[in-house]
């Protein structure tokens, strides 16, 4: 975790937290991808390497604390967020391609091209999208078909051209485009914001919360997804490389304009801070129950990688 | 449909239902792919290129053939053929960039990194890979939830690492490795046979049948989907370019083992013209009502593209 600075007891418990969650989701993907006797075995050791590579695990842990929240077991939700991560971590491994970001390290290893090839790496990519809606409807994770059906639906949705992959072509566009900061929070709502409010919403799902029930916990994700946004660009201009495990001051590089190019760093970042405080008011009705998915909204913000 | 030969009424059948569901793959589609007025404008427009693109749309004949000789009306099946054919068109997208197949025509135009990019084509196959999972639990195809989880289950694995992607890596590896005849039919089960047994499989799930009353459909989809990886051999090594769309002798060319190859041309065309005997004789107890599917096997083999 850095050299993140935490307070009271609620930071105590994201660090348990947070540890306990990288743990789980490598025993989850360990389970999930054995690796096969046959010439297959490279793809499976593909997936391995980026999907077990000491992540922050951001969005399994804002599924699972959702879902504690709300009363749910914590394997179901376990699974269920390592669909979610299954579609971050192959959007990693498909912007990291040279047609694409070209970037040599992540999480400071070599991109899954560099360790492997390119063609392995568009179908690791691939396999573990797939992988996640195959996850998302085993009876493993619920026996519900109406949740599954829920589940697949909200992570389609949330990952395609009206969600991830939607935001990522507006992002490529950004060299040549001169958005303002309304188009550039789009952006951000695809490209980032979708996948960490559906991580949120499917800890609902799961919690059987009704969407009408949803509006609290769907306002934190707006929150947080912009702040995460903003603390990524801030980042990029002005973060360590060495800690980030990647390269940075590329939106510079590249003429994007961002949160922080459109507004300043210090304006950027004092938006981020009320986005965090403002997240955490949307969950005072749970109260001592939505500890961590409050001191998660302060990580945001505050992380260095 | 090329130079292909029929004769009987089957084949007037078939003839009729592959322009009908051409027209109406085509329709769904642009119903489903409206061009956004953001920059996300030429993502969209490169998934129409290559949804829209005069594909021979088996998968999707097979998917609404099976659910309506099940008494499926028609609008659902389509939908969920669409979105087996948003899978194999991704695939398509992905296998042809320059670090995949690199290849530069498919169907007889420019394939889709040439007429785009290739940032341009990774995200339009991602975009149409989570489209398919969106169109299945959309309550347009079906509002059955278990319907819905059970179409999603079956086009995941059909098309992950235990499916096509998983198919595609051992064909890479087929460049180095000496598969043998074994080998090769394990290698074609997954590249090609999975998603076309997905596609009927689809079809029965539409169509109410149990699992245990599938038996028959199953051997029926086993033997097309070999009788067609042996097609696609044949017209590598015998075809025309210019009826094909595409460039060909390319297993030679990369010292691939392949039926043709290990088995020779005429014994590899007798064992795709007994398959297609034998897929029909699984048919039988559905009578006339099986007409297309039975004229689809021999269309498999005869086709020239």
């Amino acid at each position: 975790m850095g050299d993140m600075q935490l307070v009271g007891s609620d930071s105590a418990k994201l660090a348990s937290a947070l540890t306990r969650i990288e743990r789980d989701v490598d025993a989850v993907f360990d389970a999930l991808l054995p690796v096969p006797e046959d010439t297959r075995s490279s793809l499976v050791e593909a997936m391995r390497y980026s999907a077990m590579d000491g992540g922050k695990r951001v969005r399994p842990l804002l599924l699972v604390a959702t879902a504690e929240m709300l009363g749910v077991s914590r394997d179901p939700a376990l699974r269920a967020a390592c669909a979610v991560e299954s579609i971050h971590v192959y959007s990693l491994i498909h912007d990291d391609l040279p047609c694409m970001d070209d970037d040599d390290m992540r999480r400071g290893k070599p991109t899954l091209h560099k360790k492997f090839d390119e063609a392995t790496a568009v179908l690791a990519g691939d396999s573990l999208h797939a992988l996640a809606f195959e996850i998302l409807t085993d009876p493993a994770t619920t026996t519900d078909p109406f949740t599954q059906a829920e589940l697949v639906r909200t992570l389609a949705m949330a990952s395609g051209m009206n969600g991830m992959a939607g935001g990522q072509v507006m992002d490529m566009a950004a060299e040549s485009a001169d958005y303002d900061l309304h188009t550039i929070t789009r952006l951000q709502q695809l490209k980032t914001g979708a996948l960490l409010a559906a991580s949120v919403e499917m800890g609902a799902i799961l919690g059987k919360l009704p969407p009408e029930g949803r509006s609290h916990l769907r306002a934190y994700s707006r929150d947080i997804g912009l702040a995460f946004q903003i603390a990524d660009d801030l980042l990029d201009a002005e973060g360590d490389e060495e800690k980030a495990g990647k390269a940075l001051r590329k939106d510079d590089a590249q003429g994007k304009q961002t949160f922080v190019s459109l507004m300043g760093a210090d304006a950027a970042r004092a938006q981020a801070h009320a986005l965090v405080d403002q997240a955490a008011g949307h969950l005072v009705q749970y109260g001592e129950d939505a500890a961590i998915l409050r001191a998660l909204a302060g990580y945001i913000v505050e992380r260095d990688r």
